[in-house]
């Protein structure tokens, strides 16, 4: 049974001025809940049925357990069908960003889509390129639509929000960014070390970014579609990095 | 202006039956409707607000032309933001199945996101691949958010929805499709002519497809995520496919 009280706060956690203000945020779904027990996040209260319970213990670091009924999930849930249960995760102190990254980061300009921000998540994951960095107008990490498109990736890396400028004007690793003139993906030789720069979905990449672009790259259009989904685009770009490696 | 029997109308085509029935459906964005005017759709009507009808004209084959209002277009647009046209287009009758499919065709068994078959639209038209085929169980082409994903790719290439295992039974091209036991995908040299096999959302690719399939391939994993995105997975397929040729 949740109170009341429970009730409204976990549906106040969809918006991100009460995020902020609680410094939590609501996992949902079955596998994402089974990737945030296997992380060092902390779960302020799990709410979940019976059945899914009985399928994730045993588990330790839950502050609260609440036992609901289908019918008690779906009324805090976001989701159009939800059978297994909804965390609310405390939001993690944004570590100081390393002086120098090592391997590669995923660096996003303004992505707007909280789809496009959680699919990107799980290429990175994918991929095993552990640091995504954002700006600061880009859809928010805890937003619940990004969570739930991650697929429990979020829980699998390093995120970060930041001034992109002040974090590639001072690095001396290659930043790749993809432009319509750049060299062409297949046959670029990625460094070991690096940044890749993923513009917004609508405007690519902005130009005090696209200053900070030491490679420009292309991936090779063979037919008529003008552009690339942001999501879809870092995917390529990723396989051929590790292709490349 | 719009009378209240076409704003009726209009609204009706966001349903499936409604789309059925009138074998119509709608159209929305400039870059969507630049693209629609291109192609030998044929257009029932356009409602647009001036200013974009002045970025559009010449134009011809358009039935009946609409000038509205930005606050008129969002009464029947079905997007967050449209300050630019909405079209009604008529359906095009199916075209029968060529008995030999040259090139490459991607196949889709029951994908039930439309964000996603529309971003699969998108990129096998960026691929230049010229057949996208789903079966009787995928969410329909015609669908408001397929057509809005594809971002005007729908209109540079030919779908069907039909029958698979008739349709992958009777050709002697290679099947391809993901697995995780497959053939690396960076290694495969891929034939001249084939088809890619793309699975459901949560459940891969089924059965009876599987048996259809005859090149099993993977996309290497070198991180921690379980899978990729359906439309992820097609676009670095394709893009592997096209490395290779």
């Amino acid at each position: 049974m949740l109170s009341r009280a429970r009730v409204k706060f976990i549906k106040s956690l969809q918006l991100k001025k009460y995020r902020i203000e609680e410094q939590c945020f609501v996992v949902e779904g079955a596998k994402s809940i089974q990737e945030l027990l296997r992380s060092d996040f902390e779960i302020v209260l799990l709410a979940a049925t019976g059945s899914f319970l009985a399928t994730v213990v045993p588990f330790s670091g839950v502050k609260e357990i609440a036992e609901v009924s289908e019918r008690e999930l779906s009324e805090v849930s976001s989701l159009d069908t939800s059978n297994s249960g909804l965390a609310v995760v405390r939001m993690k102190v944004q570590k100081a960003l390393p002086a120098v990254m090592p391997g590669f980061s995923i660096v996003l300009d303004g992505i707007r889509d909280p789809g496009n921000l959680g699919t990107i998540i799980r290429i990175a994951d994918w991929y095993c390129i552990r640091n995504v960095i954002s700006s600061t107008d880009s859809v928010d990490f805890y937003n619940p639509k990004v969570i739930q498109a991650s697929m429990g990736s979020i829980f699998h890396l390093d995120t970060w929000s930041t001034n992109l400028e002040k974090l590639l004007g001072a690095t001396k690793h290659p930043v790749y960014g993809a432009f319509l003139d750049g060299d062409d993906v297949h046959n670029v030789r990625f460094d070991k070390n690096g940044f890749i720069v993923i513009g917004n979905e609508s405007n690519g990449i902005g130009p005090a970014m696209e200053a900070m672009v030491t490679c420009r790259i292309s991936i090779p259009r063979y037919g008529q579609a003008e552009s690339l989904n942001a999501a879809v685009a870092t995917a390529v770009i990723c396989d051929n990095l590790r292709r490349s490696l």
